[in-house]
């Protein structure tokens, strides 16, 4: 099958394909040449005016492959003024961050000539996908072909096609070149440097980079309790009551952890232009279900779900649900316990080496039976939050996140609170505490990055084979390339990257004072993490399309909860020490008020700090300052033009406001 | 003295006067002239294209009133033009509330012919504060006749003419036929009614309507509980320990309170066009002054003070001196308690019915005794604060309110803390709330309503004696208004208003579950509060300028600590309660325990549903969807018509953005 232009190696040069749009391969060709046709159709005539091509094989190929590959491409004139569509931030002559607009492209800072460069691959490509999944439905009652693929105008063409499978995937293709430089810089170099935090935003986009650049934060935010906690476990391995000094610095630690990260993303978003960028406009997302009815606030036809109906869902099934798995939860728990328990018996009756490895084998079942439960809840979550069926992928995401933190935190971190203020067991705490966090930790790494990389060399070389055996010695770069990362797994996003560190962070602010090597592990861990995680972001999976963000977003409150959580947990832990309970021999009363009252100083003392250093930087606050500044006068010129021309321009400036 | 127009009760057809500008009886007559004149020049010129006239006496004046009395108006295009100029939000055709655009003003609901009425006095009003305001010196050095009077390019004019003493005061008159009839639907009419809130809005402005609406909000939440109080209060003055529920309902009361007040808020502010209005470019305040340098926001010439400066001042001035005045506090409030037992035991060695006055002594002159250290400490902070030379108004105000709420707090709350948690005398707490309630109430009517209504009828009959000697039985409705309108005081804003119901809100929230009575009390105390305020703001102070406002800023935070507060408080007092000791006989340390859990668990409860409860109802958020949606929509069809019109227009495009 043979649609428009063909489009293989020999003509590449017609334009840089920088999106990959996979059809099924039983697609019917009225529907492909309809498809086509709108993507390339002029933005007055309501088309996204890309430039598409199917990519085609070699007429000897066995046919296995899916024919249906398009690649799509753009004009620069597009992509510069697809910028401004998208509200892209640039940096200015005069160093302040504006928005980009076509108009006034000679006053930004790298804009040569044509603009050649001036937009990176990535915003490129945010472009074609901003351009693709805008692309709407006019008069069409249904997709050619598909009389059962109901359209309506003003419905998304690409959201639909992706909702009944017809299109089966779209993303962006690797820069070979870019990569190559990207991943010296960033994993490649052994020496001990700063991630290249601006390359990576420039190649993955804002979202991701905004990821390393926390992870990295956070790894070094844990370097100076490091350093204390070594001397701290070689030294006081059995006095369990010095730690007394290490809660108290867990404490400030962890609230001036948070508040100094919100004022570094905001120099960093401030810099990649996302801070101040206004949120477009939310599409429905590409699951969402219901009645055709009206928008009320775009006034679109489009599917309508009641709220209430949905509140039904949430109260009466998700949440039973949820509190159902805690409370299996707990139930494992309980059981470990007993495991424990069998095992520590076990060992005194007939202590040898064989019972005190026995003694290790409950905490690392523990362990492993956590991971699971996690994978298998992670996948109940998901499932319950799509047939919540939310209207926003943003409003999906945060239902989901928010389950799924909730039973991972309860999995996680019940049993060392039951050890640690139940059974006041602080050797346990300690041992748990190491097998918890060491067997999660090389879990992680194995089912993060090793396993999807032993997949996909395994997968490569079939392909290379099969590729060979094709085109015998000829060099097919853009085909091969195709091939290889259309079947690449794709990058799910930066939501079970931020959990494992938001996890690591519990373990570490909440207990990091009985087990001082805990923040050891994480820098550890965290050395590792960022280079299995760059690899995989360049080897493993296909590249993920950019994605404008200026925060952490939910994972600021999450980790905010969690330091909330931290000051509670440490003032206990302090109260339990035998250092402080020796201050209070005769009344426990006294001790617990005052554990209370220090509390209460402490959680308003967070507030407080919290409330007054300000989340953006001064220097920030200014260039804000004088980008809104400069529109108000910009405005105050503009409204004094009127005045005078307003009689002869009407029209155009009722467009205008 | 007679410069341009002479404008007095004959002429009055000229224009409607609606602002006052009064100067100092001794400015140079070539000030006044250069005043005038750019007062009057074009916008274009920068001038503020006002109509501005003198107030002429009649010449048998004695000399004792000050001539330079000018009243300013504007015409109607102007005040339109400046209705855009300050972003004033109208409703729009569709039933939205809309920038207001003189282009578009067609399109706007109550819009009709020339557009007479559309605009309230109080608009008209705020409009000219702000072309007043925003009258900036051009090339002069210095006001002309007064060489020491600097002026640079860029400065408010009439701030300098205000900070040297050469403006006294510039104030918006009163409407006398809206005066009435607001005045008879608002506290005239004897029958129980909500307030006339968008009535108020009209003459007052957002500001001052909010207030009153938040006075209502509170009188109305506080029902229920004074409907709860009353039989708790009869049927168990002596059985102390039954106040659990009621600390129950209070815990749950003042967090619901807030949230529904936010909404309400959001409501009225959506109604008024200030939710989604952009705050204007702040000036400096007028006491601001520095060596002269750039503001990095606006590149203008102004006074920088170093910021660093302002923190030493603070910080080894200020807050030393606020913890003085606390420890003070607590001395005086030691001194009371000495006091309290002195009359105790002259009342047991010698029970009779002086001793027994003598028992509420004590109370009442410390009452006296906190009022007086407030007003005085009040005139510290205002001192201080201003001394610390805050660039803006906002962030004076900000200092101010944290400083006199700190100490108000204290002051107010110390005792009752003590006595409840230190003594833990439930009977002696009851007996001290309801004096300090009683007596603060009272000293509060009088000192905000009587006092000043007294004074200034003793004025007017001046004034009218005076007007009558002079004019004989002439009508002069105009320049007797000026006059006394100029005499009366000045209201300096909500301040002292909120801060009352704040701490009305505290003794409510914190304590009433031992004395059920004060939600009674404080219902009663404002219903008559909302009488006073409303006869002061009507006929006791001068009309003051409109001010936008979307909340009630500040103070939203302020009754939320508090509320937060409340919670520790109630569960402390559960706590104590002997019904809840009497659950644990045997250790006290459980007693704590739970107290404490239950306490985080209220706690953690509140702040989600602070969350939960979204602070802009949904019909609200959907028309502010509307509004940015069709912006975005605006925009883009902007963006298509450039890329037509662009090569023609570039420089008016630059300005468009």
């Amino acid at each position: 099958m043979q649609l428009g232009l063909s489009f293989s190696d020999s003509d590449v040069s017609s334009f840089t394909p920088l999106v990959v749009l996979e059809l099924a391969d039983d697609t019917k060709a009225e529907a492909i040449t309809w498809l086509l046709n709108r993507i390339r159709d002029k933005q007055q005539n309501g088309g996204a005016e890309l430039l598409v091509n199917q990519l085609l094989f070699p007429a000897q190929d066995d046919q296995k492959s899916n024919p249906n590959v398009f690649v799509v491409g753009s004009t620069l004139q597009r992509l510069l003024n697809g910028a401004e569509d998208v509200g892209l931030f640039k940096e200015f002559q005069d160093g302040t961050m504006r928005g980009f607009t076509y108009a006034n492209r000679e006053s930004f800072k790298d804009f040569n000539g044509d603009g050649e460069g001036f937009l990176s691959d990535a915003e490129c490509q945010y472009i074609i996908k901003h351009g693709l999944d805008t692309l709407r439905a006019k008069n069409e009652q249904h997709v050619p072909g598909y009389p059962k693929l109901k359209l309506y105008p003003g419905k998304s063409v690409v959201r639909r096609l992706q909702s009944k499978g017809v299109l089966i995937q779209y993303f962006p293709l690797h820069n070979k070149e870019d990569l190559k430089r990207l991943s010296f810089s960033w994993y490649k170099k052994f020496k001990l440097s700063f991630q290249p935090l601006d390359d990576i935003r420039h190649y993955f986009g804002e979202g991701l980079a905004l990821y390393f650049g926390f992870l990295e934060y956070f790894t070094f935010a844990l370097v100076p309790m490091a350093l204390i906690g070594i001397p701290y476990y070689l030294f006081d391995w059995e006095d369990y009551d010095k730690y007394v000094l290490f809660a108290v610095f867990n404490l400030v630690w962890s609230t001036v952890f948070l508040e100094v990260w919100k004022r570094c993303s905001a120099t960093l978003a401030y810099g990649w232009g996302t801070l101040s960028r206004k949120k477009a406009f939310e599409e429905p997302r590409a699951g969402f279900h219901g009645a055709l009815g009206f928008n009320p606030v775009t006034g679109r036809e489009e599917p309508v779900y009641p709220s209430s109906k949905r509140q039904l869902r949430i109260y009466l099934v998700s949440v039973p649900f949820v509190l159902l798995c805690l409370y299996l939860s707990f139930y494992v728990m309980m059981v470990y316990f007993d495991m424990e328990f069998w095992a520590i018996n076990t060992y005194h009756e007939n202590p040898n080496i064989a019972t005190s490895i026995l003694l290790f084998v409950p905490s690392i079942i523990y362990a492993v039976v956590i991971e699971i439960m996690n994978l298998l809840y992670r996948c109940a979550a998901e499932f319950l939050t799509d047939w919540e069926n939310h209207r926003l992928e943003s409003s999906f995401q945060n239902h989901l996140v928010l389950k799924v933190l909730v039973f991972n935190f309860v999995n996680c971190f019940a049993s060392l609170f039951y050890i640690a203020f139940v059974m006041q067991n602080m050797v346990l705490l300690r041992q748990s505490l190491a097998t918890l966090l060491i067997t999660s930790q090389i879990l992680n790494q194995v089912m993060e990055a090793f396993l999807p990389y032993w997949l996909q060399r395994r997968r490569n070389k079939k392909v290379h084979k099969r590729m060979r055996r094709l085109m015998g010695d000829k060099e097919l770069p853009l085909l091969g390339q195709v091939q290889l990362e259309t079947e690449m797994n794709t990058y799910l996003g930066t939501f079970d990257d931020y959990l494992e560190q938001f996890l690591l962070f519990g373990y570490v602010s909440l207990f990091s004072c009985v087990y001082p090597l805990a923040a050891v592990l994480v820098v550890l861990n965290n050395i590792t993490e960022v280079y299995s995680d760059a690899f995989k972001m360049c080897h493993v999976f296909k590249r993920p399309f950019s994605e404008p963000a200026a925060n952490i977003g939910v994972w600021q409150l999450a980790f905010e909860t969690m330091s909330i959580i931290a000051v509670v947990t440490n003032c206990a832990l302090i109260g339990l020490s035998p250092q402080v309970k020796a201050y209070f021999p005769e009344s426990d009363t006294q001790l617990i008020l005052i554990v209370v009252a220090i509390e209460h100083v402490l959680l308003a003392f967070k507030f407080i700090l919290a409330f007054v250093i300000p989340d953006v930087p001064k220097h920030i606050q200014v260039k804000l300052a004088k980008l809104d500044f400069d529109s108000l006068e910009a405005l105050k010129k503009r409204v004094s033009t009127h005045l005078h021309i307003k009689k002869t321009n009407k029209k155009y400036f009722f467009v205008n406001f």
